[in-house]
């Protein structure tokens, strides 16, 4: 039997996680994108916290981590405006989510090809 | 400034985790590919989660949990020969082994393409 039958006969699946890391510490991972993404549609840190069912303590140290590994701040807060200021994503920030997601779905493609192809010589 | 060159310029490095998924959870991952490694080397499992900083309870729990998952058992017991018996990685874990370590070689080379490339355009 080859190795490729013997993998998905039995439905296995192939996951995988991608991270980032800079001179301190971790600085994009999939919880940390998603809580950016949840301050996009949210408008603030304390409903995407909400959201990702963590502390608003939480979601601002990963925040202010990623601010600080970041070439630029990701997230940052804007004061005035029609609608009294907010939070918001920064267009350096909306760039580490696309390429964040791009990694990782590439990444996920490249897998599920490797557990298709490695072992059916 | 291009993603690529930010990226680059702080020492970024992308770091990934794989594991294969069976009908019933983790299969294979590397904490798991590690310890089969270490029960080729030492020969016993207790040995092994020594290595492994593990109680054998639990060490024995995950070899358990891949012998159901998997099509064959990877880890057996063999009584008698000269030396006694002993525990031993069967010719199916092995295959295992080889085949996770190759896909995990093979998706950090790919990652590490894709920081390089994704935004140099």
């Amino acid at each position: 039997m080859k190795l490729h039958d013997a993998l998905m006969r039995q439905g296995y699946h192939i996951k995988s996680r991608v991270w980032i890391e800079g001179e301190r510490g971790t600085f994009l991972a999939e919880g940390r994108i998603r809580l950016l993404e949840h301050i996009i549609t949210k408008g603030s840190i304390s409903q995407a916290a909400k959201e990702m069912k963590m502390s608003y303590r939480k979601a601002w140290e990963i925040i202010d981590g990623m601010n600080k590994e970041g070439n630029e701040p990701l997230v940052t807060r804007i004061s005035g405006g029609k609608n009294g200021g907010g939070t918001i994503v920064t267009d350096y920030g909306k760039k580490m989510i696309e390429f964040y997601n791009e990694v990782n779905k590439n990444c996920q493609e490249y897998l599920r090809g490797q557990i298709n192809s490695l072992y059916e010589v």
